[in-house]
């Protein structure tokens, strides 16, 4: 199949993917009383004198604004809210399809940090969650910040912590393929962006105690100077306890996980026979993973997985996100904290059974219908024990 | 049927009104890579090389959005946007419902006209044209004005034009039933707000001569001085071209039609009884008109509108923006203007057969099918004829 022009085809024949449908019958003179005046001013006075009445009497309770100001879509980059539609769109089907949340793509024709926080704010009254998406790093961090500080509804960065949410789910798996502890292993994170740096607390919140990250200089160690800028200052105090300094292929000798999230081709063999036995990469990069499926194999890797649906171990947010807010927005949950994130990565990795657990299976597939809904159960209860609910 | 009771329980049991779904299936692997990643990259990829493509590829083509600042919903006034939701997702289902646009709120939390202004324009990417929505009078004029200045989609303050185009329709209907000249009448108004100011307008584009306007401190005149500010400075320019001066009561001596878009009881029957021969009368308060339909026809009124559904000849909205908006995003048009608004008026006008018309009949019911389909079709030939169609 050639996606390529399926894909145009598919836009352009449809034109778009989302439509906005009706709930209730408008049939009669009686429905148009009911739906729209007279009568529609009743939940309104009900909500004017309670403002917590928006949950019971509009669509905000089940509704996520998909936020993108454009300037980092897919693999494209900084190519403006127009062009970043399609992504937004896709995600709206998505959530509907595996969470039955009601989504919304909002893309903002800005692309300054206050003025995404102030548009965002300014139309949040009928959304019950935002999710951000494909905004560049380092501005992600600061907006996403500033929301979950200023709003009163869940606000969730899916480059950031879909992607770290996944990944966590399938390093607590391929460690029962290894028979290695949480605790006692060695993570060489590649490319601290907004997703390898969601995935360093992720993994740290998960029980990691030895991460090192490494960008186009290096190690990230304090007195580096070069490149310590904005959130890799933070990560520095986090990661590479041992104040370790070199090259990613330095970082390597002894490690037992690599992660990248960085650039095609950054992961040579040679380095992966320098790892512990029985290394787990975790490949990312798209379309072009760190290193090919076969190449790492050859080269020893016991488990692997990619952003590819061609490889196995399809590391794909889409586990993650709908099931995530689906038990948010359940729960009513004011922030999506640690403890829902932990909840949610549990989630995914105990739906691969015990006997079918091996290298090659060690998340379910981006298909499986059971995930979004036991993601949600688990979400909402954390939410509950955590006390993420709104009052 | 209790509408209060009934309405709050369709309100609560649905959670809203609307839903967003998707147009295309996402059933298997090949689903997911042509409507999301890797598929999704092309549309975006064609939209980046030439923003003209957005239509194409993205649901903009037929996407409104519903927007409200929540400082003048129905009759309640300034109750807030959360508490505007219930009427702007009753909005976007009209839309759905009688046009096939798709509609969503956009409750904005701010009643700056500039933070509005900006805040629209912020969010105008995805969607086709803006349906402006309950913003308060004067600032409603000016918010309109700038984004269609500054936005290359059409733009429409529904309570203003939407009731214009409706009561103009009825004028036209009610004038054959009366059997004068449009040219000749005299019309007064009373209630010079947002919706009275745009009657005003659309009734001088549609060939009235003599309109005078009223407002609590009676008619307005140039050299009043009291409540001559905003908006009615400017009305004092193109109406009461014989400088009168008195109160409502004077300005209805020898006038031929009354229009009411200010409050219940307004219209007195001794008023009417000093009114040319066979007076119309659209009195469109709400709920209760500026005179009760039995107490007008007692007084001598020949034919009547109001905003009711229990009376004959409802001035209703939704005979309009369905079918202007399916119209203008038809055609392609940049904005909505006079000669659209002109088209949409004798469309709604026309589809009252010549020998149904009678004084209980001059305007189609709100439910008639025929009409947002007739509408949409002249309004797009007036867009193609006035040059609004985008290049």
């Amino acid at each position: 199949m050639n996606y390529y022009e399926e894909a145009l085809k598919l836009h352009s024949e449809n034109k778009g993917k989302i439509s906005v449908t009706s709930k209730v019958k408008l049939q009669d003179r009686d429905d148009l009383s009911t739906a729209y005046t007279p009568g529609v001013a009743e939940p309104c006075k009900e909500i004017a004198k309670d403002r917590k009445n928006v949950y019971k009497y509009t669509a905000k309770s089940n509704l996520v604004g998909v936020v993108s100001d454009g300037t980092a879509v897919l693999g494209l980059g900084n190519i403006g809210a127009e062009a970043a539609i399609p992504v937004m769109e896709g995600k709206a089907i998505l959530f509907k399809q595996f969470g039955n949340v009601d989504a919304f793509p909002i893309c903002l024709d800005t692309k300054d940090t206050e003025e995404i926080i102030k548009a965002v704010k300014q139309i949040a009254p009928v959304f019950g969650g935002i999710n951000l998406e494909d905004i560049a790093s380092p501005k992600c961090f600061e907006v996403e910040r500033r929301l979950e500080e200023e709003l009163d509804i869940p606000v969730f960065h899916d480059d950031q912590h879909g992607t770290a949410i996944v990944v966590t789910a399938a390093l607590m798996n391929a460690l029962k393929v290894v028979g290695k502890q949480i605790d006692e292993i060695r993570v060489v994170l590649n490319g601290p962006g907004s997703a390898g740096t969601a995935i360093i607390k992720m993994m740290l919140t998960a029980g990691v105690k030895h991460i090192t990250a490494c960008d186009e200089n290096g190690i990230l160690y304090k007195d580096r100077g070069v490149g310590i800028v904005d959130h890799k200052k933070m990560l520095c105090d986090i990661t590479n306890l041992e104040d370790q300094r070199g090259t990613l292929a330095d970082a390597l000798v002894g490690a037992d996980v690599f992660v990248g999230v960085s650039v095609g081709g950054a992961l040579k063999p040679e380095m992966i026979r320098t790892m512990n036995a029985n290394p787990i990469v975790f490949a990312m990069a798209n379309p072009t993973p760190e290193i090919m499926y076969d190449e790492a194999m050859a080269a020893g890797v016991k488990v692997m997985g990619t952003g590819r649906s061609d490889f196995p171990n399809q590391i794909n947010n889409v586990l993650a996100f709908p099931g995530i807010f689906r038990g948010a927005l359940d729960a009513g949950a004011r922030d999506i904290n640690y403890e829902m994130k932990l909840a949610a990565a549990q989630a995914i990795a105990e739906l691969v059974e015990p006997g079918m657990l091996c290298a090659e299976y060690i998340i379910p597939s981006a298909l499986d219908p059971r995930v979004a809904k036991h993601v949600a159960e688990k979400v909402a209860e954390a939410a509950v024990k955590s006390g993420a609910v709104r009052k």
